[in-house]
């Protein structure tokens, strides 16, 4: 049971912007920002390294969600969110997206713990820029949603099969037509 | 130095708002939404949550600048700003604040930090479940914020007073019209 009253039995951030719709708007539209408007990066690129934050910092409804919009960015297989847990052993990403996803990494850690030399690989591995720069504001925004979702104690699924839909909507509606549930 | 180029000398985050035009224009709405926005805390307290966390954080940045925020919102005695290092030493704040300022210690730890118990203190303290819930969205977004801010190594000035005009500007315009030295 969530820490406050929702008055709603939406799992995650679904149940956090019912409960607070005046909120959700701009949460909403930083997201779709960040995932879907312009980068250098693709959007499953930006999904994965979402979605490997918040493995790391251990919040199971965004982790999952935003692997299974990844997924749904590629092929759809949602093998990809345990593969996440792997640290990536059986997708093939590049050698830029895996200096990107150390930096992200270290972010999640402390904005003073990325250092020179994660900056130095991943333009070594010929990230530009743009790509460092989205790749630490998806990072940090993380740390927020995730600290969000789980600060007031909201619930979520645990199977991987329950976050297909959602996926699904994220990747392909975004997240100001999509706002699941929401409309 | 910042870890990319950002092509302007300017501090903080206001030096990333140029560099990335596109990602300044929500990250600006969702403060302005939650430092200025209807809830039952004034800004005042919030600007108080948001510059907490930062020192939590170690973003002298975001600590400094949302401190003199704070501080303008009462009488504009930057002391304030130091003293949030000192825990709120000087400064009168309810058992309320304390206990909100308490949930917000947590969050910057982690979501999954904030206990029951802490719940439980702000609720006995009188804190309503949407005081509690602005409590946690602004400790949240702060270590966003904080991250993207030291994460891509941006400079910030050493001394309060270098903060005195822009904590002014914050607290009276706000963070749409102001966005400090981008318009």
């Amino acid at each position: 049971m969530a820490h406050i009253d929702l008055k709603t039995d939406k799992p995650g951030i679904v149940g956090l912007f019912h409960f607070s719709p005046e909120t959700a708007k701009p949460l909403c539209q930083l997201a779709e920002t960040l995932l879907r408007g312009p980068s250098p990066l693709s959007s499953g690129e930006r999904e994965m390294i979402a979605s490997y934050v918040s493995y790391q910092n251990n919040c199971h409804f965004c982790h999952t969600s935003h692997g299974a919009s990844a997924a749904h960015h590629f092929d759809g297989d949602l093998s990809l969110i345990d593969d996440i847990k792997k640290d990536f052993e059986e997708t093939d990403i590049s050698p830029k997206l895996r200096a990107l996803l150390d930096i992200a990494k270290q972010v999640k850690k402390s904005g003073r713990d990325v250092a020179e030399k994660d900056i130095q690989k991943a333009k070594d591995e010929g990230a530009t820029d743009r790509e460092i720069h989205d790749t630490v504001l998806i990072a940090a925004a993380f740390c927020m949603y995730n600290r969000y979702v789980d600060g007031l104690g909201t619930w979520a699924p645990k199977e991987n099969e329950a976050y297909d839909e959602m996926g699904k909507m994220m990747a392909h509606d975004g997240y100001m037509r999509a706002r699941p549930g929401l409309d």
